[in-house]
């Protein structure tokens, strides 16, 4: 779209619209790759629209984080359906991370600066691990204090097989049998 | 040192003096603040002189990274010395990266863009995996296979734990908290 068509938004449009530029940018070349002048242009909007919805960059990556947040929740919990609920929960969890690594990378990684402006986003985590909180109590007949020490090992399992397959530590190319070993005792 | 000053290395002195300024510089500010023509100025070098030892900015942040990858080994192993191996060494992995984040992220992350041009790196992190393989071989009498899987999902724990802690996801506040909690099993 050329810089000097503007497209007009119904109430309401303009934020979900911007928030998908963003994610394209952010999946073809990473976070340096979203500005908000950028999403603007391609949105077909003057750049003061955008900071309307979006105060600076952090915001902007702060709503795409958060907007992650709540799918990998769903996925988690869509995971859970069949047996086994948490080797299930593992594996949704290490696919959504190589599925989409930029965003993963953005959701769990230090790219936006200051977490603690964005309470939503800690809201978002804490539904992530309430996710995997409940694979572990349909899993284990526990005291809650052992359930909530369960889940952190395997939140915490997961994280760092994500992170070993996806920064290149591990061959992406054994990721399903590193992903099967792992998980084999859950 | 000022830039028209040129000091003189014996042979052999001038790589570790450039080692050293890089590590200064990636603790200060991060990978970005690196740069082979700085470092050069700080060991008052040329960067001719500079460039004949590391080839280009990933050749100079892989030596980092190996130089780490080499006294993690060292530092795991050490750990493994009282005993509770497995859980003294997840201890010990956890508090290297939070002690130097910039040289773990370096280490494990995606900051150098093609690992695969510095076979070094790969053995250098194999020594690593195979300190947590010793770690779980006292641990465990078990076939080989048992021991390789326990490795590796202590290894990926205790790099999951490493990053949500490093990245603000876990607050740093209870970090020794959720050591302990993660670790109490092994």
């Amino acid at each position: 779209m050329s810089s000097l068509a503007r497209t007009t938004y119904h109430h309401g449009q303009l934020r979900p619209a911007l928030l998908k530029e963003a994610r394209a940018l952010l999946d073809a070349g990473g976070p340096e790759a979203i500005s908000l002048r950028e999403i603007a242009r391609r949105s077909g909007v003057s750049p003061t629209a955008a900071y309307r919805h979006f105060r600076d960059k952090d915001s902007l990556l702060a709503a795409i984080a958060v907007e992650g947040f709540l799918k990998f929740s769903a996925a988690l919990r869509a995971s859970m359906a069949g047996g086994k609920p948490f080797a299930s929960m593992g594996r949704a969890y290490i696919e959504f991370a190589l599925a989409q690594p930029g965003l993963f990378r953005l959701m769990f990684g230090p790219l936006i600066r200051e977490r603690e402006r964005f309470p939503e986003l800690a809201v978002a985590s804490a539904k992530a691990f309430e996710a995997l909180r409940g694979g572990a109590s349909t899993t284990l007949a526990s005291p809650e204090a052992d359930i909530d020490a369960a889940a952190l090992r395997a939140w915490a399992l997961v994280h760092g097989l994500a992170h070993l397959l996806l920064d290149g530590v591990f061959d992406r190319a054994s990721a399903g049998e590193m992903i099967d070993a792992a998980l084999r005792a859950r």
